[in-house]
């Protein structure tokens, strides 16, 4: 590294100019890049300079030794604030204070933060009370001071400092910090000094460059911290030197009624009206805002009472804004009336917010469409505005009743039932309820639908429950395993708390949050501001964003919110209807190709239809139908009782019923007789798909909506599968186009879910026509977890950092991206115009879409819900990477149709 | 290609000379090159041609037209053929005749195959009569002539032909067509010209070129006949250009008694005798012999009647061998007294001859040691010759009740017991019985082990039941979809024939087939030349053989066969004790760190011991051992009863047993909570291990026994989970060390099983100093198939030719060797002297071992019994590839250890 080269580890700032800028977080950590930003564009930022992360790293590489030449950087550092400021750093007639922060380029919990006022001591408390003729002023500043140094340099509790101070208070009779005089605060510097002495053995240095290189030391230690360690692995940071220290001069909030310290946002957060948001506190320091001592005033207020500091307060958020191109956080302090910048960082802030500050900086020509597109809404701020979500300012005595899995967001109230029957029924009687169930299945989506929610003890992202639920947009927690369910007491409990059917419960999906009783939940509001940001999103986003949409409702939706095309229509969820299912179940339990055949037939009628819907509702987009993709076995009953009851039904012996149901079990089925291993036993099946896909097309062509359906054969490992699986279907194409005397266009693709398909992706693009990634599948099996059963050690795995994200909701890039690029990389040699989407629910997580971006794919598909994060995220990847679009003539939408015809 | 090019496509032979030779099958096929091959080493070949693939290629690409040139090659081909023989096609005195056979690089059921006597016709037959002076033989050829022509170029059928000649016999009452007199067969001809015409509706064509073409045509076109296309689709050959034809000049063994024709093998191909054996007729013509019109007469009687023919062809025997190099199964003819050789190919043989044959031919100085390695044995002679075999010859009356799966080679007789219970009290009592199963599971190893042989209806190649037989060499047949048990009524149906308990059965686990009844078996003999032909394979094998054991009793097998340590190690096999199996269950009902732990300790003791015994067999070898792996609940009973046994048993409430028992139930647990994750989530029972393994290694060691443990740990997806185990073992060793006051030498690694291993495998090899790829469950990820629920449409894959074989049984290079490939280089590129084994079942089969070599392996390991054929595939791969050993410093054995050293 350069900079350890050339042993520059102290970069200066102050009176506008500096050595440093934002550019350099890695280096100088973001407090201090952005410190010498102020600074370089001319704010009042006192003077000071900041400490490599190339020396901590240093300090820690080399048995806590600091690199050659740091003590005369520091100490020439000292000397540029010294000059700048007029003072000494201890001096007995006007000496310099110093405030001395840590900041690395990611904010790190757990690691030392602040010491203000250093360079006091005995002696230059007194010249500094003399000199600014405020004595109490210097003493509260330096009992501060040893408080500080004491916690955080040599780690004596605070509580130690407090109680003295609390006690000395009531001993005074002094209700607030302020109400103790001069005199009570010698009396408590004393104390202070004396409890230090008393936990560490020795006396309180008085040397200011002692106290500074102590403190350094500290910062620099306090990286290598238990707390920050963990986080570091936690989250897998392993890039980063070290932390940087900020020394810079003190101003003083303290100095008196013109003096004061505050936070503000340069925008209101919460809802984005462009006006200064935040507190202050009126001669006050460092942390008494954030303490909550005192409490702080509303930031308006301080236009009456320092009108001058306010306004340039606002002047100078103007200028940040302009120069940031965002709203900003910022931290001030106000000394003798004269502002003094702090900090300023980007600002957190609501979905609501984050959309109305892009449209309005854009409208008040501060910055550009392209950077509020690219950088000023994050996918996640759609999600809130898309959803109803709990109201967390109110506190209205619920309990958390556990934590689950952020399954599908949005919040929902209602009360408990445990059946899927329980839940129609409620449902049909007006009543809102949450179905709660240790996991659903298909023949649940009847309940899941009529319930406000869907909670599940087990699963994961991936899940049934957490899928169908996305698919519809209705809140979901899933796998929450903090709770135990008992089906026969019809109740719940977390081991504390039991829960009966009836009782009102909260989720929260966008959070994964179970609580008691009925929360306050706000609604959803897509605005002027939301359109107004989708049509840029739609302006610089180069890749197509389809649906995964089983039903015309799911499609209608998915139109709204302006999906182009389905990327994924299961089938299988349209065999679950009462008739539907019957003709199923008799095709499943005949023992000849006949019977099977009949069965099938009569199921021709239903597909078809809700082809013809589907495809009515997508005209002019494409759709791609999914050929039935689950094991048999999950159509048939596996309850004594059900299976009795349906044998009936069919008119077959028990015994006989049973014995079929038992031999289609399956250890695993994820693994087992499913996908185009069906369709190969049973070529019947994928004969009647393909006939309904096309007979639907070609009636609907002649009506004149059009059509452009892709058959996707799931679950391919070998080239083989899929040719035998492709001349069925467009045998049946050229069976159905004989007998209507007309045709359509139509193509046949896989997807490619399993490693191995992706291994040989090169062989299957020979006849190919497209591809689609299953990443839940394709994740499933590159790491070996079943996504029904992982909860029981994913949380722990996350937790210790084994993995830094559940790869069902984030595409585990390393390893699963790995086949996505090899399989892309592969089929494109062998067709290079090959269309290649994703449909697995990663299409619709932000970092994945960026993924697919890089990776040259032509769409992603995801829920309805997920369409406009997904459109963001997509967007945002095409500005981040202009160089990476995927080949034009692959984005090129369907001829005579644009979104906005489809769109209304 | 440059035979297409330069349009040479006829290849001439005879009279010592020949324009191909045996290298050329591509181009001539089989038959077409060792007859050019025969004819250069101065054999009396008839002289003749052969028309290569090439053509055959032209003709079906274009249309069915020759290609040019091809006309004119024949008809010099033919003048060749005549001037040799000094006779022409067609001629009025002196006609030849020529025979017609097809012949490809691989023989290949369903295409056509001979014709002979061609160039006859009611001109030439009398020529023939007047020329040889033998009238009958020349209807006699005329007769077969019109029934080949019409059988294989008109397809007339053969039955047609048969009919008319035995109303003839009956008519003229003759027993035997040799009774048939001269104007019998003239007869016999019009009829059969009758019968030609009716067919065909034309008359039966005179011109002999005339036949000649159409001739060819038929074998070209038999090429793309429906059952060789089949045939190649099945078994995935598509590397053929097509089929060559080979025209000769007939030899006659129908030219009275003076004349024969016959097949035999240059040693006996049952016992591997270095004598003549075979059959012959006096007076016949090719398929006679075959045919079982005439009973042929054993090859011995011919030294009386024919001394001088027999001589001959004793020495052409001889010769053949010395220049093949092995033995030979022949064709020939006699034609009055004087010997044609018509065909030679290597003989397939028995694996009791084989190895005899293989040491004497190495004996007798006729081939070297190094031949008889790489290609006079194939490895499943071994498996011949280790395990009881079912006795072919002999038919009793035995009905074949199913086919499965060969999931563990040898034969097995004994009474029908359907629990393990049942076979264990019935081997008590000294009875033989067949454990039959829908599947077994670890709580059956007691009756499976009491057991003959062991048949499931369910699972595949590497079952529980598979994999467990197979390790003890124990006969089974697996997956069995033919029959159907029904527990309750303690019997079987195959659906015809229904076998009750007690009913005696065999199995034959080297073929998968299951018999009703007692087959007679042969008992394996290893005998001198298998000990002598095992030292030969050791001297060329490069690679290392070890073996999966679990037991003393395994190690102690695999060493008499050889083994050069363990491979793979299960521990959980050691948990299914009586005492054992308690103390695993208390640690999974333990809700608590402490309960867990102490449940452990009364473990390790146990775990100890187990190590301390293999670690003694093994001694001086590396032992790599697995840590626990399956799922937790594999521990646990799954029926109502057997739960409120053990929960009574374990002194919990039921209701709480049967509760963890269901919590710990898995939708897939082939992908579930197992292997490092059960380690990560109870680091303990890590721990537990470790230190049963440092305890029991670190005592050995004082005693003298050289231990050197190899710590494996399953299931790794990511480097982080390594790392965590890892640092579980060290600190166990440190640990333990630390208590011994002792240490030893010990290594950790990791399986290669999930596919994300694989593509991470570089960031894994940064810590782990071994990799071992679990084949199996890799194979089951890869290609997403449950070994267990995969019998249900594997077979039938397997049928279709989607899948050429068992990717179970037999390595997926094109697939899973991909991943094996990339692990290996991406390892090895960050540690480059990395360990690398396998120690899926693959590593005992003899395609996937050759694999395992080329990609570098540094070994194969597999049960004990497959050792042998191990150890054979490696020799025969390194002899084959000499370039690709694995880098010389890893293959180095322990020092002071040589396998005779503890051999014996």
């Amino acid at each position: 590294m350069s900079a350890m080269l050339n042993g520059k580890f102290v970069y200066t700032f102050g009176s506008g100019i500096a050595e440093g800028n934002r550019g350099m977080k890695e280096l100088l950590g973001g407090k201090g890049a952005n410190l010498a930003e102020m600074s370089s564009i001319g704010l009042p930022v006192p003077a000071g300079f900041t400490i490599s992360t190339v020396a901590c790293n240093h300090y820690s590489e080399n048995g806590k030794k600091w690199p050659q030449g740091l003590t005369e950087q520091i100490k020439k550092g000292i000397t540029a604030i010294e000059n700048e400021m007029g003072a000494k750093l201890g001096d007995g007639h006007h000496p310099l204070l110093i405030s001395v922060r840590s900041g690395a380029a990611v904010s790190m919990p757990g690691m030392m933060d602040t010491v203000l006022n250093l360079g006091l001591n005995d002696e230059t408390v007194k010249a500094l009370a003399k000199h600014t003729g405020n004595e109490r002023f210097a003493y509260d500043s330096y009992r501060r001071f040893i408080d500080m140094f004491g916690d955080v340099v040599m780690n004596i509790p605070h509580e130690t400092f407090e109680e003295i101070l609390e006690g000395l208070k009531e001993k005074k009779g002094a209700k607030e910090d302020t109400d103790l005089d001069t005199d009570s605060l010698k009396e408590l510097t004393l104390m202070y000094k004396e409890a230090y002495q008393r936990e560490t053995g020795s006396s309180f240095p008085s040397d200011p460059f002692d106290q500074l290189e102590r403190t350094i030391n500290a910062v620099f230690e306090s990286w290598n911290g238990e707390r920050a360690v963990k986080y570091r692995k936690i989250h897998q940071i392993s890039n980063l030197l070290g932390t940087a220290v900020s020394v810079q001069a003190m101003v003083f909030g303290n100095m008196g009624d013109d003096s004061a310290t505050g936070v503000c946002f340069t925008r209101n957060p919460s809802n984005g009206e462009n006006k200064l948001y935040g507190e202050y506190l009126v001669n006050a320091q460092g942390e008494d805002v954030v303490a909550g001592i005192r409490t702080p005033q509303d930031i308006d207020t301080l236009e009456s009472i320092m009108p001058k500091s306010y306004k340039m307060l606002l002047d100078i958020g103007g200028k940040l804004e302009h120069h940031y191109g965002d709203m900003q956080d910022i931290e001030f302090t106000i000394q003798n009336k004269k502002l003094f910048m702090l900090q300023t960082r980007t600002g957190k802030r609501t979905g609501h917010a984050a959309l109305k500050i892009a449209c309005d900086m854009v409208e008040e020509g501060l910055i550009e469409k392209k950077r509020a597109v690219q950088f000023l809404v994050e996918p996640q701020h759609l999600d809130q505005l898309l959803h109803p979500q709990i109201d967390e300012k109110i506190t209205d005595g619920t309990t958390v009743l556990g934590k689950g899995l952020p399954a599908s967001p949005g919040a929902a109230v209602g009360k408990v039932v445990f059946s899927s029957e329980k839940a129609e029924e409620a449902a049909a009687n007006g009543e809102k309820v949450i179905l709660v169930r240790i996991e659903t299945r298909p023949e649940d989506v009847g309940g899941m639908s009529a319930a406000e929610g869907i909670l599940t003890t087990r699963g994961g992202m991936t899940s049934h429950a957490a899928v169908v639920a996305r698919g519809w947009g209705k809140p979901c927690v899933a796998g929450c395993g903090d709770i135990k369910i008992d089906y026969k007491t019809q109740s719940f409990t977390n081991g504390i708390l039991t829960i009966r059917e009836g009782d009102w419960i909260s989720i929260d999906g966008t959070r994964g949050t179970v609580y008691r009783g009925k929360k306050d939940v706000v609604k959803p509001q897509p605005d002027e501001s939301y359109h107004t940001f989708m049509e840029w999103v739609d302006e610089f986003r180069t890749m197509n964003v389809r649906t995964n949409a089983d039903t015309p409702e799911d499609a209608m939706q998915a139109l709204k919110f302006g999906a182009e095309g389905i990327g994924l229509c299961r089938t299988e969820h349209m065999f679950f209807g009462e008739d539907r299912i019957k003709a199923i179940r008799r095709m499943i339990i005949s023992n000849s190709l006949e019977k099977r055949k009949a069965a099938l037939d009569d199921l021709l009628p239903f597909q078809k239809n809700d082809f013809m819907e589907i495809f009515r509702v997508m005209a002019g987009l494409p759709v791609t139908v999914r050929l039935l993709d689950p094991p048999l076995h999950e159509f048939l009953p596996h309850e004594p009782e059900e299976i009795e009851r349906v044998a009936n039904d069919l008119g077959v012996a028990v015994s006989d019923f049973t014995q079929t149901v038992r031999s289609l079990r399956e250890f695993n089925p994820m693994l087992g007789h499913r996908g185009c291993r069906l369709g190969i036993t049973y070529p019947e099946i994928t004969e009647m798909q393909s006939r309904a896909i096309f007979e639907a097309a070609v009636e609907l062509n002649r009506e004149g909506v059009q059509v452009f359906p892709e058959i996707m054969v799931p679950l391919i490992g070998t080239p083989h599968e899929f040719r035998n699986q492709k001349r069925v279907i467009d045998q049946s194409a050229a069976m159905v186009f004989e007998e209507l005397g007309d045709s359509i266009e139509y193509t046949v693709g896989t997807m490619i879910e399993i490693p191995r398909a992706a291994l040989l992706a090169d062989q299957i693009a020979e006849d190919a026509e497209f591809f689609s990634f299953g990443t839940n599948d394709l994740t499933q099996m590159t790491f070996g977890y079943s996504r029904d059963d992982s909860g029981k050690f994913l949380n722990d795995y996350i937790d210790n950092g084994i993995l830094k994200e559940d790869p069902f909701e984030v595409l585990d890039i390393e390893g699963v991206g790995q086949l996505v690029k090899m399989a892309t990389e592969k089929g494109r040699k062998v067709k290079p115009g090959l269309k290649v989407g994703i449909c697995g629910e990663h299409g619709g997580e932000p970092k994945s879409v960026q993924f697919c971006y890089e990776t040259g794919l032509n769409y992603v598909s995801c829920s309805p819900f997920r369409v406009p994060v997904a459109k963001l995220a997509a967007a945002r990847a095409a500005l981040t990477h202009p160089t990476h679009p995927p080949a034009p003539s692959l984005r090129k939408r369907r001829e005579g149709v644009t979104l906005e015809k489809v769109h209304h």
